[in-house]
């Protein structure tokens, strides 16, 4: 029997965090070596989580402590702008990293700097990252010492347009994204937009146009999918759930193409992968909940030379903490989807 | 003292009949002289609704019964399709109608019985009725015997887009509405999708493109706003609440404006109003809730040359019975903000 | 035409100081003064809530100038511990003092200090303020300079258990109260347990037994109205839903009485009483929602001994500015039940 | 390679149904071989679950047919009254039948018709059923036939108070148990209670005291836990969220008991129980949601010999179809918890 790879999670008190532990708990190949938690350093896992109260005997320990464990594998949960201080350090360890954050998901300083408006302190791991889009980056994957798991909005986006930009079925010009996000894409931390009383019967639109972060890594990825300049209009809001996001996209066809020639294109760039389903049927976020799952469909609209994409994914999932999980199945040698949920 | 004006309510047991109900018996002028519900006909209203169970005395009577009650004005809460052919005998006793049904909202029979796929029973009064957007047909709404009161998604539609196509800041070729609807505008009789488990921690969209019957509406009024043709793509999704619409627009500018200048057109066109409310910050439906408010506000999205404009409306008050109500204050001759919501 | 009752609202940043505003401005015998909030001291009322950008010209000034602007009745919507510091000096203005918070519904410095483990900085008040349940203390509210507005919890109680304690229908000994609320209750601060994600999709019960602050109130106020020590089990439990209270109260039968001899005292308490409705259904929150109604209704367990009594109020209204409002009314000579929502 | 367990599923259009098909997918030692829905016959399962859209080729039979199928367990999620006409067919192909309706929890023809108001037509079975509460019942289920899955309420309640009762820590005389439920535990089928407006933002209790079918399976299981008669208050009331049960349970203490008393009974009576967490803290049902998970704890009330216990659940999990498929693993000899969400 091969010995199991050993993980580390560091920041284990957000959502992706937990997420990832009982992931990892439930994973046939993994042992967890540290989990860390800064500011809880010192409790139990079932002391932050009492709904993992089974894992009392389970200690938060301080960054430092836990980057010593001995990983193969390093889970990065930490806020963006802290991240790119530890991944250096952990790196060095011989760990491999897989970052949930946006610190390198970015390809070159100037662009981070552009989005994040931070200087970035470790810029040469920018071109060697590989980008964690599962399905489109297998075989970086399986290498990469420096994976950065997408963002949950960009993931959403990316599936939805990338193989039509990629097939010159759309213009790649100026799509229109409109996403809707359940609240915990916001984090566990409080405040006053995520309030119960001022979010529960209510939908609020936020940083619309080109003011999101993520803007920055759409039109990245798009652009190298389209193989040239895509410019994304953006505009996230918020639903009163915890969970899920619909992407609503609107683009310009760039011939007289049906419904059927984007349903086939989508069929044929998705109908082998495991996590992502084409339907017939408008995505709902409820159909893809608590799994790793992507649905995505398409309808052009007669007469107008535009069509609407749906893409929905659970933010948390297959926009966190699964996709990492797949990452870290398709980087270590596993079977891709072992303990992913579907 | 004036004498009140007496009303009639048609079809109280949905969730437009009781809000008129209770916004009537409040409000100073009005005397309600019946109140029908064919299917509840005999119980009281409390027995239906308890919310009013202070109302144990109402009784809920057949419409055949309520057309006789003798009232100057009656309100339709009938479902469309129905409604027209009960209109002509309420009109011959003299009444003034508000049909809150889609009836009467289209100018042709053609184009009824191309959204609706009906064909219309009295086609005679689709050219003479008024159509009750109260901000945009005061004069009209004033000597009106039938106002047909707007569907709530084409009411935040109009509000947001009409200023700015009179004004030509944005071109009317293609407009994209992506709205967002609470669960009540789906009316009060369940079904699968209105079922608390299948749209609670759910988003969906449906009807997308040029589906959905309220394109009808919204291309034949923005078209009258713009002085030429307008198409309409319209996505309307399902969030997990029970009120209030967010309409989200995506538009092509005319020319090289910018956010202060479309805003400066909605200010013009509005500021005199006092239930729409331009907003700098970007609407949210809670805003607006339980009031006959309306906010709206645009975005320059910049080097695209397009602009994103957002309009918030509690679909049941100012998209349904608050409008229907402002419209009878103008058609009675009352001041126009009375017993309204604000 | 008489002047108009100056008013002052001090603490208008959260749920229940909005909601006074609210109510306030459309009470066509009020004129608000002032309006302070501490924090927010400088900006408009539509700044800190965008729900009513009409009162951009409101500006929120320190508690100290608001003292100043000499208020014929003072709203006290600060927190309980900083009240207490207040009241004397706003008391010294003249005005009268109609206070939300918990400072002074309590009898005795003693019990404030058993109950809120603080010492009492005015505890000649005291004695001499009248604790504002409108209908159980009309006539002491109609003169009164000081009125202590009940809790939300202890509210819907005594609505559900006093006639019957006094009647001595029930058992004074221990009652049960199984209290469910909206989130609404725990104040516009946000907290990890308001958080959104952490309570959307979540039922749970907090701080039960005899720990929550609010059994010294229901206690000494029980005791009053049965004439003999009450004791009281409480357990309350937070609802994903913003507004509402249910009570559901378990106690025992001092003979043998039917369910309808609990409705007919209940009856008798309240069939003159125009915001207690006695109900034959069982109540449920949004029966009451937005609403100053409370309603109330019991069933004897047949082969028990035991009744079970239910309680539904909406917390902020009834539970807080409704009651509040109510309060003003009468001291002012107002008609009590001027611009209450009903 | 041992082969696997033969699988049917009937009814499996509702929400246990199809929670079942997605654990029996997953399960390593199972094969599905039939899946039933008379009302969607000839359809497949994803046309029926959109989120299952990856089991397109699965398609739903009708009942007989199923039967026919060849099963060694049948998962019977039937309504109650249906039922209890198919099982003995199904018992008579030679299959192991776990029922999740009413149908054969009680034990004699009697009690069930006093609680389900209908003459039982296949009265041998319920007394040789085993009562599937897994952790209670083991060697029983181990070789049965026929096991009668509890009830999603009754579940909670043995699970807080059989220990007690058993240990003789509580009085069994009259017991209160005031218990919340997600809306899921109203099945699938739309009905006006369950629509979203109407349940959203509302909380409401429903046949309370003696009425609710639930409290015949509670004595019956209870008093042979106390081996006494035992007399059960109930309330349940229906929560804003679509899974979970909370039960608040009111007892009469035996002794001079503490809390830490109680909290010892119930870890000796749990502590070996992997799905059984007693916990310090106050259970909720977030805890616990998705899956097969139970948290109890228990609170002394000082001076008022009374305590409140209080025990979460899923109510599809533990309540329904993890209960069944825990069932299952013990009567077929796999581990008890393969397959189960932990």
């Amino acid at each position: 029997m091969k010995r199991p790879v050993k993980v580390t999670i560091l920041g284990a008190s957000g959502y992706t965090g937990i997420g990832l532990y009982r992931l990892c708990e439930a994973h046939p190949g993994v042992e967890i070596v540290a989990v860390s938690a800064e500011r809880h350093a010192g409790k139990s896992l079932a002391e932050v989580f009492p709904q993992v109260s089974h894992a009392a005997d389970v200690m938060l320990v301080p960054i430092d402590e836990a980057i010593e464990a001995g990983a193969d594998v390093t889970f990065m949960c930490l806020p963006h702008g802290t991240t790119m201080n530890v991944v250096p350090r952990v790196i060095e360890t011989g760990s491999t990293v897989i970052d949930l954050s946006a610190d390198f998901r970015m390809d070159t300083p100037e662009s981070y700097h552009r989005w994040y408006d931070l200087d970035h302190v470790a810029p040469e791991y920018l071109s060697t990252k590989v980008y964690g889009l599962a399905e489109f980056n297998r075989d970086a994957i399986a290498g990469a010492k420096l994976i950065a798991v997408p963002g949950c909005y960009p993931t959403s986006v990316q599936i939805g347009l990338a193989p039509l930009l990629k097939a010159g079925l759309i213009k790649p010009d100026v799509v229109i994204v409109d996403s809707k996000s359940g609240v915990s894409g916001a984090g566990r931390n409080p405040s006053q937009k995520t309030h119960f009383v001022e979010t529960n019967e209510n939908f609020r639109p936020y940083k619309v146009g080109r003011e999101h972060r993520h803007v920055g890594e759409m039109e990245q990825e798009l652009t190298r999918a389209a193989g040239t300049d895509t410019c994304v209009i953006f505009s996230p809001h918020l639903v009163p759930m915890n969970q899920g996001i619909l992407s609503s996209m609107y683009v310009d066809l760039a011939g007289d193409y049906s419904t059927d020639d984007l349903l086939a294109c989508l069929h044929q760039a998705y109908d082998a992968e495991r996590c992502i389903r084409v339907t017939d049927h408008l995505p709902e976020t409820a159909f893809v909940r608590d799994t790793n799952y992507v649905d995505v469909s398409a309808r052009v609209i007669e007469g107008t030379g535009k069509a609407a994409v749906f893409c929905a994914i659970d933010n948390l999932v297959k926009g966190a903490y699964g996709q990492a999980l797949q990452c870290m199945n398709i980087a270590c040698g596993f079977d891709e989807y072992e303990g992913l949920p579907l």
